[in-house]
């Protein structure tokens, strides 16, 4: 697309999502002609400010998409699959966040930082990777380019955002209980989830793996164009409020050079390094949330393999592992 | 030792792991003789009850042991190093629970479900292990019987109150601070640990890894007699009160069969599998808190490595990563 601005539609408008969506499309200054929100009939009439305009949120209907050049969707897999189609029979790119089309071989999955040119071969739609996937794909790129991976081991310790916004307030409404001295409810997640860590709330698969973990082997192997990547995952959902975390066991094809590393990580596009082992200061959600980039930190040897190389990262789930990715796709198609 | 009851001395006996030596003792009936409470000064003269009868702490001095037979210490490393030597003097038996003497080749570091035969070689002092250690090594113990552990990478979810009663008040503090809107602040923890994860607050070594970290290594190769075990750990600390959990992903000798790895852990002392996939169950520590048994599930294999086997642990560090194990070392002498 070459023009001056863009038609943009919004796809899930009112949604945890959705409101990054705007708010990284306002702060990067994205050019905008006109702007569409839509999200279900439910979310249909209500008002979003956006660069000091109101904004009336519209019914998602198959017509919704006349003139619209970009369409960020974050609506839901199902969703997706429903409206996706009619928005790219209509002329529009679909830029998307659920998992609906991420493994098609129709479909580029792209984050930026590591395989930018598979924009050009979309055909009307692209995939917005997995969040954890996502965090842990900007770190890996610059290792990957002088020592390819081979091996990752990973470990996450999983914001409740990330199962959305209801999931944040029964948190905060459970540890509110529990001070109190009252009995947390959980409904939201199956299990009390303040206080406590559980393995992840996605479904179970037959080989004894959940979802989220399996989209990180799938999705890391497609981003990287490299199927021989191994990865062995474990996904953990702790009681944070935002930014995922992620142990990285790694191993390498040639003999890490902590110092080449540091450095390239240092060099690389998304990434911050905090790394200060004389005030134990490392990468923290705290500190990860609401920022674009990923913070890496405990870069160090592996203690008995020559090959091995672990870290520790945090990345913002809402922003770069998911609008923030999303906007920089869009970036690459203007 | 034979006798029909034991005189106990327990120093630190005001303290957070102190408290759990009296309840741990007192729930399984441990043939006590006379018991003895030793703190520091400050501590001394304060009452604790004990099997509905009233005990006066007591100001730890080098002449505090006379007629003890065991004495078990949760003081700290620089007190154990002062007053161990005078118990042993006086012919008491001392079980640490401190690191000052894990590492001594004369000090048999002990597990019961691993390694008790070490009990009979003491001289004097038996050290009880590092509580995420210890967590670890219940678990590993019937999968290294039956088919040898050669690599463990591990990635822990550390509970506060590891860092004593103190710790807990101060999650406690910040997650109220919080929920009301107010500034959270940190004082025991160099960082906010309320809704934060941050890397283990251990000190650093020059290798890049923590204390923490440092010990899982070492000790578990001196409580399995293995100095070929090789692990790769990330210690990290997460805002809840109690239990620690862990991500172990191994590589063992032989072929993984899940099914006779299940059974070996299901029939094994001091484990408890919960493995439900269609409910999405696994070891939790609210689950964990306050129960002997450490937990075990997620009992997989390894995507790509036929030796590979992942699981998820939770257990009760200051039970079975503390007090308890300190006990059933003490039932090994009796």
């Amino acid at each position: 697309m070459n023009k001056d601005k863009y038609n943009i539609a919004i796809v899930g408008a009112t949604g945890a999502v959705g409101s990054e969506f705007l708010s990284v499309l306002e702060k990067r200054n994205f050019p905008i002609a006109n702007l569409k929100l839509l999200a279900s009939k439910r979310s249909a009439g209500k008002t979003i400010l956006f660069k000091n305009k109101d904004y009336i949120v519209e019914e998602l209907t198959t017509e919704s998409f006349s003139n619209i050049d970009i369409a960020l969707f974050s609506a839901g897999g199902d969703r997706a699959k429903e409206f996706a189609p009619a928005a790219v029979k209509a002329g529009a790119i679909v830029i998307d966040n659920s998992s609906a089309f991420r493994m098609d071989s129709d479909v580029p999955l792209i984050v930026p930082e590591v395989n930018p040119e598979a924009a050009k071969n979309h055909k009307g739609i692209i995939a917005n990777p997995n969040c954890t996937t996502i965090i842990m794909c900007v770190a890996l790129a610059p290792i990957h380019k002088i020592n390819p991976v081979k091996r990752i081991i990973m470990a996450s310790y999983q914001a409740v955002s990330g199962a959305g916004a209801m999931a944040l307030e029964e948190l905060k409404e459970q540890q509110k209980n529990i001070l109190e001295g009252n009995q947390p409810q959980a409904s939201i997640f199956k299990h009390v989830i303040a206080n406590n860590v559980f393995s992840h709330d996605s479904d179970m698969q037959d080989n004894g793996y959940n979802q989220e973990e399996m989209k990180m082997v799938h999705e890391t192997r497609k981003i990287f164009s490299d199927n021989t990547i191994s990865i062995s995952p474990t996904c953990i959902r702790v009681p944070i409020y935002r930014a995922h975390s992620e142990a990285l066991h790694m191993e390498l094809t040639h003999p890490v050079h902590i110092k080449t590393i540091t450095e390239a990580l240092q060099k690389a596009p998304g990434l911050k390094i905090i790394d200060d082992n004389q005030n134990n200061y490392f990468p923290m959600p705290l500190d990860a949330s609401f920022q674009d980039d990923v913070l890496v930190g405990r870069i160090r040897k592996d203690l008995d393999n020559d090959k091995g190389l672990n870290i520790f990262i945090c990345g913002d789930q809402l922003l770069k592992g998911a609008a923030l990715n999303a906007v920089q796709i869009a970036e690459l198609l203007i």
